[in-house]
C-alpha cells in the first residue's frame, strides 16, 4: 500500500453524511435502514445484501421488519404529550401494535424513563418479544401526567416479513486475503454510537480506494448489530478462511481519547498494528489498550467459539463509560468533526502498517558490505545514533532472516513501522534480500 | 462430584481417633504401628497390604520389625530416672538391645537432648543403624545425673522379621484415573506430625464416599513414611500411570494459617486446584502458597525422578518452621478441632474443584440466542455487574471451546469455580456445549 | 576440564605481549600485521592462514595490503610537524600515496583532529576507499599551521596486492565440537582496543591447553576486524557446524567493571555460563550483563543471519563508553596487568563450566537410598542448610532426569555450579546416575 496522506476534506464528508442520517428511524429491519444505505451508496458503491424474514441464521432468526407509523400519547383534550414524530426514540424498538384509553398508571407500566438523566430520553428495544409496547420518555415528562385523567395511546406499527439488509463494500486488493471493516446501523437518531463509526468506516473505504497497490483485500460491513453480523457469518462460512482479521468501529466521535479494544487472541497482527500505532501517535499515556472483554458489540459475534476471527475494535469514550450512550444527548452536539477525523487518521494509520508488514529473507550470509550495493550510510561508531538510518541498516542486517516481521522488528528495537519500512525498501532495491511472507 | 456439604462431625470424629492414636509406640515395622492401622479400620474399611523385612524395594530394603518390651535408666539406689513406659519418644527408635552399668559420662554418649528447649524431650530415629542406642530426654534432666554415680540401663527391645503394613482405602469412581489422599503413620507419641494427617486424610475419605458421582477414584495410603511410599510405588509400578496426582497430608493441626506445598512440576491441576480454593477461601494473603522445595515428607518420593507424579502437599505450619516439631510439645494441646476441621474443608473444597473441572466444546458457531434456549439474563449493558449470571454467561460464551478448562476460566477471569461450574450447567442442560474431556 | 588454577604468571606475559605488539603498524593487511602474528607465535604454535587480495568472501573482497614507507607534513622550512613516525595513528589506514604542496586551506580538508579532545590524536581508516588521504593529528597541533604558508605532504605507501593472515590455534577436546575465541589485530598502536584482546584470548588458550580433559575443542582465532571474520567463515562454511559458540573478546584491561554483551539468541549456553559466572563472582551489581547490540566488532558477523553461531562478547568499558576509544590516549597508560588477569580469570571460569555442563539421568527410581552407596550426609532436618552437601545432594536426588543440565539446576536453586558440580560427582561415581549428553 502506498503512502496515504489524509485528504482534509474527509473531515466534512463524514460529518455531512452523519448529519444526513441522523434524523431516520432505523432498527433491526425496517424501510429506514434501507434508506440510510440508500444514502451511504451516493458516497460508495454498496452492493446491498438481503435476507428474508424468518430465515434461519446459525442459532438466529431473522426477524420482522417493523415500520412505524403514528405513535402518540393525548391526554383527554387531545393535547399530544408524547409523539414519536417529535423523536423516534420515544417508542422502544419492536414494541407491538396498540390503540385503547389508559389510566395513568395503566400507562406507567408501559414508560421508560431514566430517574438519574431526568431531562433524556432513553433508547431501548423489546428485540425479539412478541407481546409488550413501550413508551421512552424525559423522567421531567412524567409531570404531564395526572392520576384523574385518562390517556389515548395510540402505536401504529406495521410488523410483517420483510428483507434484512447489509450494505457491503469491496477493494480487490494484490491477494484474496481481506481485512474487514465494520459497523452497524440499527439505532435512529442516536450519534455516536453508531452513526459515527458508519461514518469513519465509509472513509476509510474511500481513502482505500484511493491509494495503490493495496496488498490486502478490504470488505466494508454495515450490518444491523449482532442479528446482521450473524447472518453474514452464517451465510458466508465458506469465506471466512479468508478474512485476516478486522475491526469493529463504533463511539468514534467523542471527546475522549481513543480506546482500542483487543481481539480474543490478543496477539494478532490486528492487535499488534493497532498497539503500534496508537503507542507512536499518542506517546503510550495518552490511548486505552484494553485487552478483549467479553460484551459490546460485533466484536462478540468474529471472536465468537466456532468463528473465531481476529477482530477488534475502534472507540474513543467506550460505551459503558459515557453517560450520552443510549439517550437523546447522544446527539450531534455530543460528536464533532475534529475526533472523527483523529480516529479515521489512526485506523488509516492501522491498516498502512497491516498491509505493508512482510517477512524479509537474506540473500546474504553474514554481513553485507553496504557500500557496495550503494546503500552505506557512515556513523560516529563511538556513539552511534539509534534513530540514525546507520543504526537501522544494523539492526536490520542482524533481524532479517525470513522469520521476524517488520513490525516485529520495529516493537522488538523500538522504532516506528515507517522508519524500519523505509529502510528495508533499500535492502530490497538493492537486492539484498527477499520477500518471504506477506502476513 | 455433587456438592459436598462438610458434616460438622467431622471435627469430633478426627480428635476422638487422634486421641486414641496418640500413647501408642509406633515405629516404620511394629505392633504399634498395625494396632494403629486396626484402630483406624474401625472407622474406615482399610485393606492392610504386607510387606516382608528384607525385602528389596526400589533401591531400598524393608527393615525389620522393632518393638519395645521395656527401657529405663536407674541410678544405683533403684529410682528410675528415664522410663520409656513414661513416654514413648524416650529410647530411639531402632536402638540396639544392651544392659550393663555406665558411668555418667559413658552414658551422656547415650543421651540425646536440646539445650535450646530445655523440657521437651527430642524425637530421634536410629533408622537403618544397627550398632547403636540411644535416650532421648529432656535436657533440664540431665540434672538427675551426677559424676560419682553408676547408673543400670536396660533395653528390652525385639528386632526380628516383621512386615511392613500400609493401610489402603479405594473409592472408585467413573474413571479409572485415581487421586492420592496419604499421610504416615511412623511417629509415636506426637500429634500435628503426623496424626493430624492421618486423621484428616481418613475424614477425606468418609466424607467421599458419602457423595454419589465422584468422577475420578480416589486412594487413600496410611504408610510408615519414606520406605513405605516407596515400597507401594515399587510394588505397583504398572498402576502408577492410573494416578492423576494427589496430596500428603502433615501437620494440618496447628494454629497457624494453611500452607499449600506445590508439585515439582508446579503447574497440574493438582496445583491449580490447591492455589486456586485458597485464593477463593483465604483472600490471598492469609495462606502459603510454596514452590517444590526437595526435602520433606513423601512428596519427595511421588516426584521424584522415574516416579514424576504430581503430589503437592497440605499442611498448616511446616514441618521446620514450629519449634514444638519433633519433640514432645508436639502433643495434643498442641493442636485444635477447629484448625483440622478447616485444614479438611480447604482439602475437600480442593477435591471438588479436581473432580467436577472439565473441558466443554460448542455446539453452536458464534453467539447463541439464549433466550431461545430459556437461560437468557438481563443486564445492564451499560454498567454490566462482573459478578451477575449475565456477565459469566457472556464468558461463557466466548471461552467454551474445547481449549480451556472451567478452572482455566474461572481463574483467568477471575472467577471461583463454583461460579464458572454453576452457570456451565445451564449451558450443559441446554445442549449448548458438550463436555469433551474431564482433566 | 580438570579444575584450573590460574597462574599468576599469567599476568606478566599478557603484558608482555602487549608491550612488544604496541608500537607496530598494523592494518587489515599489511607487514605490521603478519609481523605481530610471528610475535604471538613465539607464544603460543599459530597457525597462520593466509588468503590473496581480491578474493572474494562472500559478500566482501579481501583488500590488498598497505604499507606506509614514509608520510609526513613539513613547513616551507623544512620543519617536520606531522610525522608517521612518531606516531602510526597520523595516516589514516589506506590513505593513498600523495605527495605536493599545499595551502593550509586545501590542507585542513585532509586533517582530522578531534577538538573535543584536544591533545588526542584520532584513529581513522578509509577502508575501501580508493580516492583520498587522511593525516590525524591533535587539534591543539592545529596552532603548528599559519595561512600564509605552504606545506610539503609526503605519503609514500605501497598498496598492492597481499595476503589477509589469520592466527589460528587448535585445541583438540573429547569431541570435535568447539568454542571459539577470537579478537582482532588490526589497530595500530591502541591498547585496550584491541591489544588486551588478543593477549587474554591468547593467554586463554595457554591455560586451557594446560589442562586435561577437555571436553570441547577450542579454537583461537586472530583475525583482522570484519573482513577476517568473514574471510573466516565464507572459507569455513562447512566447519561451522562444529562451533557451539564463543566470545570476541576487547577491551579487556581498562579499569571499568566486566561487560558481557550476549549473543543475538541471547539464551544459549554462551550466554547462561557466562552470566553465571559473573553473577556469583561478581555478586550481580558489580558487572554489566547486556542484550545483544548490533554494532560493535566480530560478534556482528557470527550472530549475523545466515551464519547465526552464538558467539557473545567479553569486555569491560564497552566501546563507545571510553572517551579514549580510538585515540592516541587509548596506550599502555589506559591498561592494567591486574585487569587483564581479572578478565582473564572471568573467562576461564566460564570456559570450565560449559566444558564441565552435562545433563546426568537417574539409574533409581524414586530416591535412591543415599547411605547404601557410602554418601549420605546427615543433616537438621528442622532447618536444613541449603549450602549443605545434604540439601544439595537432595536437590539433584529430584533433579537429575536426563532433561536439565548442571547449570540449568545451579541457576533454578541459586547454587554456584561448582558446588553442584562437585556433588554431582559423588552421584556420578556411585553409579546412581549416567551422563546422557554433553551438552
Amino acid at each position: 500500500m502506498n503512502k496515504y496522506s489524509l485528504p482534509y476534506n474527509s473531515m466534512d464528508a463524514m460529518w455531512e453524511l452523519i448529519e444526513r442520517l441522523f434524523p431516520i428511524n432505523r432498527t433491526l429491519v425496517n424501510d429506514g435502514y434501507l434508506e440510510s444505505l440508500e444514502i451511504i451508496r451516493e458516497k460508495i458503491d454498496l452492493n446491498i445484501l438481503k435476507y428474508d424474514s424468518g430465515m434461519e441464521v446459525w442459532d438466529w432468526i431473522i426477524p420482522n421488519a417493523w415500520n412505524v407509523r403514528e405513535a402518540y400519547i393525548k391526554d383527554s383534550s387531545g393535547n399530544i404529550l408524547v409523539d414519536f414524530d417529535n423523536n423516534n426514540l420515544h417508542l422502544a424498538a419492536y414494541s407491538i401494535r396498540f390503540s385503547g384509553k389508559l389510566t395513568k398508571s395503566e400507562l406507567l407500566k408501559h414508560i421508560w424513563t431514566l430517574p438519574g438523566q431526568p431531562d433524556a430520553i432513553p433508547y431501548r428495544t423489546l428485540y425479539y418479544k412478541t407481546d409488550d409496547w413501550k413508551f421512552c420518555i424525559a423522567h421531567n415528562d412524567l409531570r404531564l401526567f395526572n392520576d384523574s385523567e385518562a390517556y389515548d395511546v395510540c402505536i401504529d406499527i406495521d410488523s410483517k416479513p420483510g428483507k434484512l439488509c447489509i450494505g457491503e463494500y469491496y477493494l480487490p486488493g494484490k491477494t484474496e486475503k481481506e481485512i474487514l471493516i465494520t459497523s452497524y446501523l440499527c439505532h435512529p437518531s442516536l450519534a455516536n454510537d453508531n452513526l459515527s463509526g458508519v461514518a469513519v468506516a465509509v472513509e476509510i473505504m474511500k481513502n482505500l480506494a484511493a491509494i495503490d497497490n493495496r496488498r490486502y483485500s478490504y470488505r466494508l460491513l454495515v450490518v444491523p448489530e449482532s442479528i446482521g453480523a450473524i447472518t453474514y457469518l452464517a451465510t458466508h462460512e465458506d469465506q471466512l478462511h479468508k478474512i485476516v482479521g478486522g475491526y469493529v468501529l463504533t463511539c468514534c466521535g467523542d471527546d475522549g481519547i481513543v480506546t482500542y479494544k483487543k481481539t480474543y487472541s490478543g496477539n494478532s497482527i490486528i492487535d499488534k498494528a493497532a498497539v503500534h500505532v496508537l503507542k507512536n501517535k499518542y506517546q503510550d499515556s495518552s490511548f486505552n489498550e484494553y485487552d478483549f472483554w467479553p460484551n459490546g458489540s460485533d466484536e462478540q459475534k468474529y471472536n465468537a467459539p466456532g468463528v473465531r476471527l481476529d477482530v477488534g475494535s475502534f472507540m474513543r469514550t467506550p460505551y459503558s463509560e459515557f453517560a450520552e450512550y443510549h439517550t437523546s444527548k447522544d446527539n450531534l452536539s455530543f460528536i464533532s468533526k475534529e475526533k472523527l477525523f483523529d480516529t479515521l487518521d489512526s485506523i488509516l494509520r492501522t491498516l498502512y502498517v497491516i498491509d505493508n508488514d512482510e517477512i524479509l529473507n537474506n540473500n546474504y550470509k553474514g554481513e553485507p558490505f553496504l557500500s557496495k550495493h550503494g546503500i552505506y550510510q557512515s556513523t560516529d561508531l563511538k556513539k552511534p545514533d539509534k534513530q540514525s538510518i546507520c543504526y537501522i541498516q544494523r539492526v536490520l542486517m542482524m533481524e532479517l532472516d525470513g522469520l521476524n516481521s517488520l513490525l516485529d522488528i520495529a516493537d522488538k528495537w523500538n522504532y516506528s513501522f515507517d522508519d524500519v519500512y523505509d529502510v528495508s525498501r533499500e535492502f530490497l532495491k538493492s537486492g539484498l534480500v527477499r520477500i518471504v511472507e506477506s502476513k
